[in-house]
């Protein structure tokens, strides 16, 4: 006899059957019946114990969190809240858990005490919920960009340019530490390092994807990347995992479709593959919501946010109409914005998405056309000499979930952004290759995939939808 | 009319269609025959240009490496080599590429001459080859283990333990480099740095799986490690990324099953899904091996290679019986070996299993219950107190693809391995954790990507088969 999953067996047909099955027991109710869950669903399978057959050593070693293995007869169950259930005829404890030191109690433990249990968070069911959600959403990521012609590149992580900028980086070193080689000038030899030369964390796998965009026509990245940024935030990670789709002769508008079409599909993928995660976890946040204050509440379930999401057509809106309309809303003329919109120029908060988003378009919002100087030294400069071919899609609840744009493929419009903000030639020749030999029109985009993971789950902390979470003063596990 | 792919022109039935495409010249040959490639597949497009009816000029553009625009007719092609060809109609050049700089003309470059220009590698069909079937093995990848039911589990790339030590780490930091804080005894002042401890790149997500597969079962991870380890070969990188299953309720039998079935899967979904790819690398590597003096020469060709592995069962051979069977063989007693095994508890080298895989066995061979002492302290202590339920895959040509073990899940044994190698409990407390409540028997393996990718791709240096490869004194791009 082969051991089945509970997953398995919740969904068989077959009863009577002889089954084997090993988990954690979840609880153990008047000595009789065993909530039983091995990871596979949210969803326990009742194992009914007869008590008097069993000896009352090992029936007081059934605690929460215990592991056992169990065999029994599947039969059709007498009680409400299962279809069927196990007649346990045999029964083993593998592993005892001793419910004076077990942490992870049936009762209601707060995330932070449970963040300080993160090798154990996942044996809770809003935990496993989350973590075989974000299974799930990267599968769909996976298959969305498999099915479509896109190949999956792993950017170096361990990076020598320095040059994207975006945020602070994690150097990676072999130096002794304390006292690390000095050249002749007093500066730090890092020639002496492993890699001969200073090296860091990588903050975007991007400037590395155009050179597989440029040759292969359809890539994309999926891996970690890092921000050294002392953002003690419930939205900021110093280790965090990114999707960076790019592709060859495709401009601002095909970046649109895609993002759209990408973004549908793999929430699409979570409402038809994970019902019952999100069911659980639809109920979670909605009895959340009811201990915040009616004004805080939400508008919507999380099952409603990821309908708004599939069954709309986003709006495509320049940043220029944006701001007109921002600057005429309710909100900005009454002064309940924190930062008020008076100029064009003017970097857009999240209480001004999430105003586009919810009040004004009711649907998720492309904003394009931003300018210039607010963005990336990289993206496309459009004829008007202030604005470059940016766009961020914004979401209900969270704001900005992707930011993308189509590149600088001219190699002097390039090399001037690039001086005008002292990036040396010399630092990413290769970059620069890509304008000299064969260049063409591409563009892409970057989503972070905790904050998809927070949109998909409606958790609220960045620390809770990643296994082991990196933040200031924080590497534990 | 929507721009379609080289992949979908070659695979279309219908001709005498106008289409459109956009892509890189290869070559252009007698004024007349453009070689096309968009990096959708390995093949070219034949664009066929009546040189009268355009500008001398724009020809003249027409060089290796360039961008271009093409409108024209789909017909069947009159010449050899393909069967249908585009007879251009319009034509633009969107990218120049001087022919007199341009690094990648059509002739036989030296990979090292590659390797110098990563970025612009995946322009010629070897490496474009093998970076597309480097991604169809990732989704192979994904796709087993989730059509199993395991959950894909990010582990932490930025780590606070060192306790695993699988190899030399590197260090993760934001301190000051030249002036460190120090404490009191005059040592680095960890608490002062990003995450208030000493932390590296991890070597192994395993420990970290462990807390996952005991809570949701069946988990995997797919992500980047490191080995801050000075070893300039062919076979080893510093950064690399590596696949680890770990599964609760499964035993070491269990594991061999899953670790054989796996790898048939996606040795088979390349075979089926990657054929013009493999076709290609098949020639190039017997091309390769005619220039090798005879004695070196592989017996199997690429594609006999993949097919032993999916087409023989895999040979199960305990350590002490493959010792006697490499003691008693003709290359040990001629001293053929440059390793002699004389005694039980020799470590096996690359020649020893390649001995076992191609001469002995002829098929792949899983080797188990090796000596405690060459094992890592977390594999589970046989009854004989000498040997650890660990198992190595071997491959043809390659040895080692895959290492896994059953864990020691007794709290008490665990202690004592960990106490002899001077690991303090404090350390691993989350580790210990999983043993005190609801202990399991579990397993898992480990298995190189870049390892895998070399096997199924032919090529022999593990730098040319990552993007962009990080070893010592090079981390460029």
């Amino acid at each position: 006899m082969k051991s089945k999953t509970v997953s398995e067996l919740l969904t068989q047909n077959i009863s009577l059957t002889e089954v084997e099955i090993k988990g954690w027991v979840r609880t153990f109710r008047a000595n009789r019946f065993i909530a039983l869950n091995d990871g596979s669903t949210i969803n326990n399978i009742q194992c009914v114990v007869d008590f008097e057959k069993f000896d009352e050593s090992l029936l007081k070693k059934i605690n929460t969190g215990a592991a056992i293995h169990v065999i029994g007869n599947l039969v059709e169950s007498q009680g409400k809240g299962q279809n069927v259930e196990i007649q346990v005829t045999d029964l083993k404890v593998l592993g005892e858990s001793d419910p004076e030191t077990y942490p992870i109690q049936p009762k209601k433990h707060s995330f932070e005490f449970l963040r300080e249990n993160a090798h154990l968070r996942t044996r809770t069911n809003t935990f496993s919920a989350v973590m075989r959600l974000r299974s799930s959403l990267s599968f769909a990521i996976h298959k969305y960009f498999n099915d479509n012609g896109f190949f999956y590149m792993h950017a170096p992580i361990i990076t020598g340019s320095d040059a994207e900028g975006a945020g602070e980086m994690f150097r990676v070193t072999s130096l002794d530490a304390k006292n690390p080689p000095l050249n002749d000038q007093g500066h730090i030899d890092y020639s002496k390092d492993f890699f001969g030369k200073e090296t860091n964390l990588t903050v975007s796998g991007q400037l590395e994807a155009e050179t597989y965009a440029m040759s292969l026509g359809k890539v994309y990245t999926f891996g970690p990347t890092f921000r050294a940024e002392n953002s003690n935030t419930s939205r900021h990670l110093a280790e965090f995992w990114m999707i960076e789709p790019e592709v060859a002769f495709m401009d601002l508008a095909g970046n649109m479709d895609l993002a759209e079409d990408f973004l549908k599909f793999v929430i699409s993928y979570i409402l038809t593959n994970n019902k019952e995660d999100l069911d659980f976890l639809d109920k979670r946040l909605q009895d959340e919501e009811k201990s915040k204050p009616q004004d805080q509440r939400s508008d919507m379930t999380l099952k409603e946010k990821l309908s708004f999401v599939t069954e709309n057509n986003f709006k495509r809106v320049s940043y220029t109409e944006a701001i007109d309309i921002l600057r005429e809303s309710k909100p900005n003329k009454k002064k309940k914005f924190k930062y008020i919109i008076n100029e064009w120029g003017a970097d857009l908060q999240s209480e001004h998405e999430r105003y586009l988003v919810e009040k004004h378009f009711k649907c998720p919002v492309i904003l394009f056309d931003y300018p210039a100087n607010i963005k990336a030294f990289y993206m496309r400069l459009n004829d008007d000499g202030k604005t470059v071919r940016a766009m961020d899609i914004l979401f209900p609840g969270i704001g900005e979930i992707v930011g993308g744009a189509q590149r600088e493929e001219r190699l002097e419009v390039l090399k001037q952004k690039m001086a005008a903000i002292n990036i040396p030639e010399e630092d990413l020749w290769w970059y620069l290759d890509l304008r000299k030999f064969g260049t063409a029109t591409h563009a892409g985009f970057g989503l972070g995939f905790e904050r998809l993971v927070m949109f998909v789950t409606g958790m609220s902390n960045i620390r809770d939808v990643i296994p082991f979470p990196r933040t200031p003063q924080n590497a534990e596990f």
